[in-house]
């Protein structure tokens, strides 16, 4: 951290604050400058916590300069993680794909949607049994009954099954049926439920919030990998900005960045991403060229019948001709070594 | 709702969707433009969940017309609600103010912080038990120890009490200490706490999201009410922009979109609205002048030595100058007959 | 400036970057911090613009301290600047009352317009000859007829006349009709612009861009002034987010901020800041009481004929009620000596 | 358009709607609702400009549903244009790639960049003689000085030119050397600018406003088509956001929305995009995977020495090394008939 003085500030104003810091078993650092004066300090940055320099008098405003995460970053684990769920390796050399339809309706729309997942050479399954809505009036989800299905169709596919959990009351059923437990955007700073999906013993998929910045979508997967869980796995499904042509504006810059800054596997979801189905193949595409993990898409055998979120959906004909692009893609990509990222 | 055709939407595309449109039980009305076909759906908005209009064949995009949310909303309850809180009426004439610290520390730190606060004029004591906090590192609070702490000083200060509830069990227990229970920005959209807490039969304050609509948040309060608790009390607390030099970006047309839009109160953070303990005072008078039912601000016996936010309190010298200002600014309001508000 | 260095970075890293500082003139302090290096530069920050430090080998980022303007600053101007327009005082004690319609459409139009803002109390009368519209194929302005126009109205009520310049021909007629050049919001880093009215020898109202952050404004402001003009003033009129409810978010705390920041006048426009007519009185008072140096209204004989924003014009009778409230409400701040502003 | 009354409006109130759109010219339907009425209005909505709709009596708001651009429209031209610049193609098969340095510094950077930008396989060569700085005390540019230089290095290396103008008076020096004028995204909407280089005989390259809409940048690129020049090149080069890891969020999606809206070629630009090195990389990849029809990139012989952006440009090593990667991907695209965009 470093403080950054008025430029009116006293002696006795620089003494105050090289004393705070010193209460809280730190050190500090004067530099002086031209106009102002700042102060650096030394020392485990977690100790700041108890103490509110902004609010010192002369300081003008402090800068934070370390991270505030530490299990989920990649200075402290350089290499990158792969998390095997199953037998399917995240974070390994190949794209991992989830896909199905964003809610579970029935039987007969999961194991349609299950079957044309699969076909197009997905690993994983993915359906809302609990959803999230915006109105209390909208379908809410088949809960239990629709982990059943899901984990039915798993039964007849071998497919892997992911779904979102938005309750603690919710973790044992989700976990029981499920592969990987997803926590949806709107929950991503819920933290009573990230501390308990830490304790779960399975993995999970932690969607970047709304308006989340990386440094908190980071925050939040230490969270969960404090409790003792580190398969975590990130994934991308747009933030909100003021376009309104998108539902979302995908930052795929992001792939990059976390790649950077933590060594967490990631997917992206250019469904939630887009808002649009027209967009979901290109989005896709350029998640596979800058280096993402996989991809989250939604598939629908009857996307126009839908509960929710039908016109980002795929039909069963537009998803088959993606997977086959995304497949070429990738696969050109490991054989000529293009690798996107320099870490 | 209202459909708009592609220019080269054919016949049998536009009967498709009057097709959908009946079989939700809804009826279609055909008007034809110079370049583009649309259709209108009479009818009960909620029975188009289960149509995903978008995705139908010749659909260019859809505009919802008509709003989610009904218990919330003016139309449906014309005149404004005023919560009384044992006592204390909020939505009423007067500005209702809640001050104190972001967080409890300590006994000595809530009672000496009570006692400037009630010096002040203030109605309610503010204090966190359960802080949701971006790292898992940061100060979370003293929990029910915390809670007993605040009970105690509405003992010795006749204040009321408000404080944050973060999770389904914390309910049980927020309830029995606190006067009215908040639900943070982080939480606007945790849709189970929503419902938990609208059958606690206590008053609800709920913070606007980071980034949410004013549409968003409205649904949020349908949720608490729909489960039967009518006494909800909204509370703008900044959105998240691109502007850095506040924390936030106070947005005060809130107060009057909100006032405009539905009959509950709403209250003004200016301290996690702006971040930065000087513009409290000038976005409080604002507030008050645009019609805000009341003010939550940050105030503490020592900022400078505050666990959490210490640089958007206010000091006491700080806090009874402001109030004095805000007492003085609303009773000529009143005297005067300024209604900012033409509702 | 602060540097921060990888805790990967070498000695030899470290050294590059001293020595690119020493190059430019500066001086390199270096503060070892627990994991990082972190160098500081002493010295006058605008040389530092030749060094390009993030791209050195071994730093992480940099952080700019310093602000980058000067002659906008209050820094380096303490006092409050005041500015006399024809004898009227901008950022005096009386606020400063601006406003007319949208666009001069006609002489009628404009002389009825002025009649109202007249009887209101308003000391400007506004209204645009050239019109930026972001459709090409929308109503431009009548150009220089439309300033012969303003001028006539000033003529006949003794109104000061503000409006808008949009290229750099244009600045001579706007600057022989109008006591004012208004700087829109999409010009407002048209730098080419700014250096021409910088040289203009009137009262320059720089409108915040769409987008703009406090800082770039402030710097757009140096721009004007660094061509030897001090006369400017600035006005918030919303900025982008993600929001629709209202055309833009007005950002009163920018009023706040401005205060600290600089010397200059600050004027809020709150019919283009919410786009709605109903919420320019809330947002007026607001803007009174948050310390603002004045308003900018739009007013229109007949909203409902205007050529351009009818919906976030005000009637003769909302403009004259709300000019009262405001007129009472800034007198008693006066009288009562309620200042919102510490700066 | 489509105009929705509020509940309680009167049948005088509609009927004053429908005057209002048949005094204009135009048509109304009505459509009733169950809780609202709607009038929809027929024919040519530019004609609505005449109309503040929503300012009428008993209006609650309106919603606009046709584009106001026309000759960027795919729907006015629904072939994809490919722009002949001096033999190079643009819109075509082959993605088109524009490097060099941010800004023109010397001779001997401009000729030593070029030198490396060729020998990546670029066909033009960028570089800024007129740069638009938020202060005014940064670097300002060569101007026609480095206008010269750039002649000169396409003399030299037969590259293109592409490079920015400013200012009216700056169109007749770029348009004599450079092959493209690129307008940059703080001059979007200065519409003075757009008209004339609308007159110039040039291709333009017209860079996203910072906080555009892509319905904007559309509307940007009808006012240059408007003045009878057809040679418009769009470039996306990130929006503002609250995120501040990226120096802005570099919008993909938007080459898939400007692909199904307009006929015009798009062009990503990563450097600005993103604002770091590391970073231009996975965003170059993935914005040829998505189908865009080239990169603008910034490279510099020794960016840690540039004079402006030199944390966001390549180096030699690093260029060559992407560059091979833009081929091989491109190629295999091509050669795989891998299309990204079902338009």
């Amino acid at each position: 951290m470093v403080i950054i003085m008025n430029p009116e500030a006293t002696l006795e104003n620089i003494n105050g604050v090289i004393q705070a810091i010193e209460n809280a078993g730190l050190e500090a650092k004067i530099m002086e400058g031209a106009q102002q004066k700042i102060v650096g300090v030394i020392g485990d940055k977690t100790k700041m916590v108890t103490v509110a320099i902004d609010a010192l008098p002369g300081v003008d405003h402090s800068v934070s300069i370390s991270k505030s995460y530490k299990l989920a970053s990649r200075e402290f684990h350089p290499q990158s993680t792969v998390i095997n769920v199953a037998g399917v390796k995240i974070g390994g050399d190949e794209p991992v794909i989830m896909a199905g339809p964003c809610a579970v309706e029935s039987l007969e729309q999961v194991l349609a949607a299950a079957e044309i997942v699969k076909k197009g050479g997905a690993q994983f399954l993915r359906g809302g049994a609990y959803k999230p809505r915006t109105s209390p009036y909208s379908f809410q989800g088949l809960e239990v009954e629709g982990l059943k299905y899901l984990a039915e169709a798993r039964e007849k596919t071998g497919l892997k099954i992911i779904t979102e959990v938005t309750t603690v009351e919710g973790i044992e059923p989700v976990a029981e049926y499920s592969d990987i437990l997803q926590i949806g955007a709107r929950n991503m700073q819920n933290f009573g439920l990230l501390k308990e999906v830490g304790k779960c013993g399975k993995p999970v998929m932690l969607k970047r919030g709304l308006a989340a910045t990386i440094d908190e979508w980071l925050n939040a997967a230490e969270y969960i990998m404090n409790e003792g869980n580190p398969d975590v796995i990130l994934c991308e499904r747009g933030i909100r900005t003021y376009e309104t042509y998108t539902r979302n504006t995908l930052d795929l810059s992001a792939v990059a960045a976390v790649k950077h800054l933590s060594h967490l596997p990631i997917i992206v979801d250019p469904s939630h991403g887009t808002g649009k189905w027209r967009m979901i193949k290109p989005m896709a595409f350029a998640a596979i060229a800058c280096g993402a993990d996989g991809l989250m898409m939604e598939v629908h055998p009857n996307p126009a019948k839908a509960l929710s979120d039908g016109s980002q959906s795929l039909t069963a004909e537009n998803y088959l001709e993606l997977m086959d692009g995304v497949k070429k893609l990738s696969k050109f990509m490991r054989e000529e070594n293009l690798n996107p990222l320099t870490i």
